[in-house]
């Protein structure tokens, strides 16, 4: 999918939210156990009941590799019922991979030949070698870490270098240089949404990719404040308040809910922000 | 696997060579091919062939992601194999993850309880909350990324704060806190050998595992120099040196012939370096 695509996606939806499929097979509700393939049916229903509030879809991958070989059936079947929906949908596989070369080059062959996503998350770690070998696919997005919405990211992120720059700044500086940002976003956590103003000064046009929204403490309001750009230039994303809103029989309509909520107080801002 | 047990291994074998399992579909022996699974089949001749002289195997993930279910599959099997060969086997899943909380609980669900790994790559970006999730279990191993042999890891490991101190050091430094040398190991990259002594003045107990011996240039007896302890205190990693010496129908003894010279140089090193 295209920067421009992603945007008009925003538009018609009056959304920037991102739906996380953290679908872990000991929370779905129990009457879906019996089916063939309880997880892919739950995220079926999930995303029928969510895709007119979504713009983008995130699968955390550990969720899928705990359950091996057939964890990545089900991820696949996931990804392929999206790519099939009546709207166009950016499918971003939360991998967080960073390794080298060639091996990072068959990561970008996983997710991009054979899964099909739009975006991948990668760390930053180990430098430009992680990210390139990702480039080389049109029209696909690297989603690199930047400042992260956990307590651990103040071991490293925040870091400072002899001219009181911040490791994340760092990050940002240097691997905007490697691509535009018509295929690179940065995940910018929202429980940091005081340090968005920071990373727009670094990194004005580019996608902000938020988790920390509801479950995690961060403030919807707050990241629109400081992290919209013109083109929105958010996805922020919501996973668990919205994939467990309801435990029973009822849960994609509660998740629909929920996401209709979240889409709600996005247009408001959107309008807030940005004249949409 | 415990510490001390792993040193035993060094001692009977004489030797502290990891086999990096870096398979590819694209390179193994075309007499391979007609294998119901070909990479498992590959992996299966390779380790007997290498088992004499390897205390370690090192699957790397994207090789196998990179082929869907049926890597997942052919990883398995070759960890199933390796688990029943005559001697006792230090596995690690070379998979770079780094996520948070739960996701990094499943991850280590995945690698430890699912795979039956003893040890995974882990990189430190997310900081602690990476790694805690990973040490619940017991007498499985961390092997954290601190300083890499990729022209990559010149973009942010080596940036110096304001002591004038390197981020890997950093690394190091705060990440020693989190569990003993009896849990966690670091990469170090053989081709940055001169800084294996900053490494060691940090980490003086710990197992460093060293990639970049041969095909990435590095050199063996300044790795052993710098970097050997009282319990040896290495793995050195081989993979396409030894499992792509050959390509024809002898490829088997050819990975023999290989990883059996590794052996000898390592004998000699550690005769020289310690007393065993």
């Amino acid at each position: 999918m295209t920067y421009s695509e992603l945007y008009q996606q925003i538009q018609q939806k009056r959304s920037f939210l991102c739906v996380g499929l953290d679908t872990d097979i000991n929370r779905i509700p129990t009457h879906l156990l019996d089916a063939e393939d309880p997880v892919f049916e739950f995220n079926r229903q999930i995303v029928d009941a969510t895709l007119d509030y979504a713009v983008a879809y995130k699968p955390n991958l550990a969720f899928y590799e705990a359950q091996g070989e057939k964890g990545w059936q089900s991820l696949r079947r996931t990804i392929q019922y999206i790519r099939k929906a009546r709207s166009l949908v950016f499918i971003l596989a939360d991998a967080k991979r960073g390794d080298i070369g060639n091996t990072s080059g068959l990561y970008a062959k996983a997710f991009f030949d054979d899964l099909k996503a739009d975006a991948v998350t990668l760390s930053p770690y180990m430098g430009s070698d992680t990210v390139m070998p990702f480039l080389k696919y049109e029209n696909k997005w690297v989603v690199l870490l930047a400042l992260t919405s956990n307590n651990g990211a103040n071991d490293f992120q925040f870091l400072k270098d002899r001219k009181g720059e911040y490791l994340f700044e760092q990050v940002l500086k240097k691997s905007k240089k490697w691509a535009s940002a018509e295929q690179m976003m940065y995940v910018v956590g929202a429980t940091k949404a005081v340090y968005l103003k920071r990373v727009r000064a670094i990194v004005p046009d580019h996608f902000l990719l938020v988790p920390g929204i509801g479950a995690q403490g961060g403030n919807l309001e707050e990241v629109a404040l400081y992290g919209m750009n013109t083109h929105c230039g958010l996805l922020v994303n919501s996973s668990r308040g919205i994939i467990y809103a309801g435990a029973g029989v009822d849960f994609a309509s509660k998740a629909s809910d929920k996401a209709a909520e979240l889409q709600q107080q996005m247009e408001f801002l959107l309008k807030k922000y940005m004249v949409i």
